[in-house]
Order: structure tokens, then C-alpha cells, then sequence
């Protein structure tokens, strides 16, 4: 839940002129999306979604994932869409920040994804890498093995104010990864962030994949795995294997993992749960006296994690090979 | 910035499926207003605000509130139109919380109203309080001067942490209104809470009326007060006497003051100024820990009120008589 920014009218109206869209007709902060401010535009034209990016986010990095974002969307995905202003530019400035305005798209995220959201989700996940096959933009993964060591250094010596023996079981963790992360799988574009509130539904149908604010050039397989521990745990964060059956074969009518990134999905799932366990470790420690965003639990990650590490093979995890 | 209940998928359909709007397209939990949950929802049937009465509303005043807006609707008026369940019933429950859903008004609010803002704003009230002026309910006003004494002896002892005596000001103003308050003026139905984040514009037309959830019955031109209070200060709490010339002769177009209104109106502009300014003291000092709201000034209205204190007539205020 954000809206960091307050905007002047005035300022918004020169922005929106920048654009062919025709008049404001009405402008709302929306409590969603926690790294940017986001407002739901009514113009003439229609609905769209209006970014100012905070310092979260890299400007260096806006073209990538606004380039991203329409060569998805020209190969089918569909996916909010950066409006060009009168220049020509996706990319525009707005209080200071950068800005852009996307396409506003329908659809509801889902609170508790059953088994066939788990299916939607895969299959759309395989249709992601497939269109992102031939989208020549590099953008290195910033939150990947190399940066967590750093990363965990910021709040190692107050992990165990949030469980006790947390910083030993992360330093053994990190020590595991960093012997054992698997190099050479396919790579290609990744979301890297494809939980369930950045997947949207209409009914039963997946309607669109939003918020590409992390996505970068990684393995694949990794992506998927991001995907199995943000969908198929329960709320009492138990692993769910039919849904992790449900993800598997979903993403595989798209896209069949090979031999290499089946084996290494397990040391990826604990990788990827150990990577959001991180960032919301940091989060958590660090969150500011009267913050407007709750932070996410990090034990939550721990625990998928510990769950990884019982694991024996993929099979467990619902790809049956 | 407020959205205080978290709605599952399931409550959410169920809730919407209680009324004829066909499938629910995308909602969206809105950064604006204090008190209650809201949320843009877009169903097959078009856009709708939908909002769940948090704990400051009371559930037996919603009858109330929601007819008026039915009434003022029918009257020409444009405010939300509560939508009726296939029941009839303008107000349900959803996530056990009291639930209403009203229409979508388009318009932005003028983060900084100018001369013909307030024109206009004035124009609307006369045109709300003729259009309220055969409205049958009625509802006390919950936070008028026989609450004050109350309300401020829970903050009390603590005025002075915001400003040095600030406790001995408000008593004295206390003394003031409690014997110099007028009785007797026209009364109807008053929004009570008309600031410009509550009305809506497009360009420079107004385009409607939102939020009265602090509607009551009470003198018609306290009403007036308020309003001169929000609109007619500039940011650095001048008065700007040509806004409230502006707003004065907007009103007047509709509805003529009495002598008897006029008199009174700068006695109720320091009541006005005292209600806003302690109702915001008493947020300002119980503002939990990490709050999703940051608290508005109460100083802002102690330095309105100081200047009212200095008024000689209601010439100065801008009403020519």
C-alpha cells in the first residue's frame, strides 16, 4: 500500500498534456504496490495507471522494464502497456520523479489461489519466457546469490531479534547456496517477482501479469521456483503438492524444463525463498516509526526454507519426471 | 489514506453478487479517506465506490446518510447515488463490517482552491442546503459545542506538549462560544465537512459532492463557516478576503442570509475553527504507533481561530452588507 507522493494539480494536468489522452477526469491514489506511487487516471481516453517511481527503483533501469512491458505486450502477453506522450516517450518526470502512464487493466488478485489459479499461473508463466525469448534488453538481477552476503550483512547482528538462531541458520544457508547454486541453465527474462497479488483474474481466467519492476535477465528455472513457494504453500504454510503439480504442468504445455533445471529446482527454491526472506528480513528491521506499509513477515520465507531443505527430490515438489 | 479491512475474494463476489451489476471486473482499495474502507470496484454495470464503515461511523447513522444522498440525488444534486442489493436494501454487511455501494463520480479535488473555486463551492452548498431543505430525517450533530467541553477534556492535560498554552486558549474560547453562541438560526441538513478534498471538479466546473458521513441537522450557515474556514486561508493562513467574497455571493446566488446568519457568522467561525482544531488535537495526540494515517494539524485551525478572535464584523470576513 503506497501513495508516497502527493501531486499538485497543476502539475498533474501539465503531465497529462504531455500526453494525446484529452482531460483528467479523475485521478486516485491506489493502496496497492509498495515500491511506487500509483494512481488509477480517468481520461478521455480511457483508464490508466499512472507511476511516479521511488527511489526503490533505479532510474537507469525504467527503459528496461518499460521496453519489456510493450514487447510483451506486442507478442500477445498481456500486460499493462506504457503510453507514449506526444514526444514520443514512455518515460516521462513528474514531481521530481520519474514517471509513466500504463494501460489500466480489469482483473482481481487472488487471496488464496486454489489449485487451478496454480495451473493459470504456470501456463502464463511459460508464456512470459517463451515471448521474452527475443527481447534483446539485458538487465542484471540485483537481488540474486552475489548480493546476498551483502545484503544479510546490514541486519545479521539483529536477525536473532526475530528468531532465535535466524542469523546462524541464514549464515549455514548462504555458506549451502553458495557452493551449490547451479550455473549454465537457460536464461532469458524473468518477472523474478510473480507473486499472487501481480497476477490478475477474471473469474477463473488469468487476465494479465503486472508490476515488472523486478524483472531481469536470469535462468528461468529460477523464476519458477519464485513462483512454486508464492503459490503453492497454505496458509499454515505447509507444501501443497497438487498445486505444485498444477504449476509444473501449467508452465510445461508452454515450456519444457530440461533435465539440468529440474534437478536444480530444489537448491533454487531455497535460494529463492532465502531471497525474500532477506529482502523482507531487511524490510522488517529497518521499517520507520509511523510507516504507511505493513512489512511482510520474514519467518514466513524462513520457513519455506526449512521446508526446502527437507526435501529429497523434484518429485516432492510435484514435477514428475 | 485509509483501507482498513481486508476483503477476501470470496466475501467480495458473494457481497457483489447480492445486487444486479453483472461480474466483477478489477477493485481497487483507494488512498483517500480517513475514516473508512474504500475501494474503486469496476463491475460489468460501470464504476462504483464501495466503502466499509469503519469504527467512527455509526451503524444507525447510515440510514441516514445514505438516504440523503438519495434525496439530494433526486433533487439534481450531484453526490453518490447509493445502488440498491436485489433486496432493495441500500446498505449491507461484508466482512462484518457495515458495507454500502454508491456510484462513481468523476472529478478531481483542487489541492489549492482559487478565487473561482470558491465561487463555485459556495454556489454548491446554497444548492445542497435548498435540496436538503425537504428532507424529513434528521441527525443531531454529534460534534457541535455542547461536545466540545467532553471531547477536549480528554486531551486536556496535553495540549501544551503541542503548543505552550494552548490548553488555557481553548478553555477560554471554550467560555466564549458556551456563552455567545447563537440559537435560533435557520436550521436544515448541513454536510459539516465540505473541505475540498470533498468536492469534486472537472476543470473549472464542479462536478460533485462527495463524503457525508458527517452530515447532520444544524444552522444552515455554520455550514458556511466551515466552508469560509477550509477554502478561503491561503497555505501560509492569511486570510484571503477575496475567496470569501467569492464564496459568499456563490451561496447567495441560491440562498439569501438573513440578518440574524450574518450577525452570527463570526462567532461561528471560531466555533468551526475550535471544532476542527480539536477533533484534529485529540487524533494528533492518540496517533498509534505506526499509523496508515499521518494526522492532520491541529495548529492550522488554532491559528484560523486566532484570527477570527481579531474579526470586528462580518465585512471583514468578505460578506458585503
Amino acid at each position: 500500500m503506497a501513495v508516497y507522493t502527493e501531486v499538485t494539480d497543476e502539475q498533474l494536468e501539465a503531465f497529462i498534456e504531455s500526453y494525446d489522452l484529452g482531460h483528467i477526469l479523475s485521478c486516485k491514489g491506489i493502496a496497492e504496490g509498495v515500491e511506487n506511487s500509483n494512481f488509477l487516471l480517468h481520461v478521455d481516453k480511457g483508464y490508466f495507471i499512472l507511476t511516479l517511481y521511488e527511489k526503490r527503483v533505479e532510474e537507469k533501469d525504467l527503459p528496461f522494464f518499460l521496453g519489456l512491458m510493450e514487447h510483451l505486450s506486442t507478442r500477445g502477453l498481456t500486460c499493462p502497456q506504457p503510453v507514449h506522450n506526444r514526444k514520443g516517450e514512455a518515460l516521462g518526470h513528474l514531481c521530481g520523479r520519474p514517471a509513466a502512464l500504463v494501460t489500466f487493466l480489469d482483473g482481481v488478485w487472488i487471496r488464496r489461489p486454489e489449485v487451478r489459479h496454480c495451473a493459470a499461473l504456470g501456463e502464463a508463466l511459460g508464456k512470459l519466457h517463451k515471448a521474452g525469448g527475443d527481447f534483446t534488453a539485458q538487465r542484471e538481477n540485483t537481488l540474486t546469490l552475489t548480493q546476498w552476503p551483502r545484503l544479510f550483512a546490514t541486519v545479521a547482528a539483529r536477525a536473532d531479534e526475530v528468531q532465535q538462531g535466524l542469523g546462524d541458520f541464514i549464515e549455514e544457508e548462504l555458506a549451502f547456496l553458495q557452493k551449490s547454486w547451479p550455473s549454465n541453465l537457460p536464461c532469458g527474462v524473468i518477472h523474478a517477482d510473480l507473486f499472487p497479488d501481480n497476477v490478475l483474474f477474471l473469474g477463473d481466467n488469468l487476465s494479465g501479469l503486472i508490476d515488472f519492476y523486478f524483472a531481469c535477465t536470469d535462468s528461468l528455472v529460477y523464476d519458477v521456483a519464485i513462483c512454486l513457494n508464492a503459490w503453492c504453500f497454505e496458509p499454515d504454510l505447509s507444501f501443497n503438492i497438487t498445486k505444485g503439480m498444477a504449476l509444473f504442468s501449467g508452465y510445461e504445455r508452454l515450456r519444457k524444463l530440461q533435465a539440468a533445471e529440474a534437478e536444480a529446482l530444489p537448491v533454487l527454491a531455497r535460494g529463492a525463498a532465502l531471497r525474500f526472506g532477506l529482502t523482507r528480513l531487511v524490510d522488517w528491521l529497518n521499517r520507520p516509526e509511523g510507516a504507511l506499509v505493513r512489512p511482510k513477515d520474514p519467518l514466513e520465507y524462513v520457513q519455506k526454507l526449512r521446508f526446502h531443505r527437507k526435501i529429497g527430490s523434484v518429485r516432492e515438489l510435484g514435477l514428475l519426471r
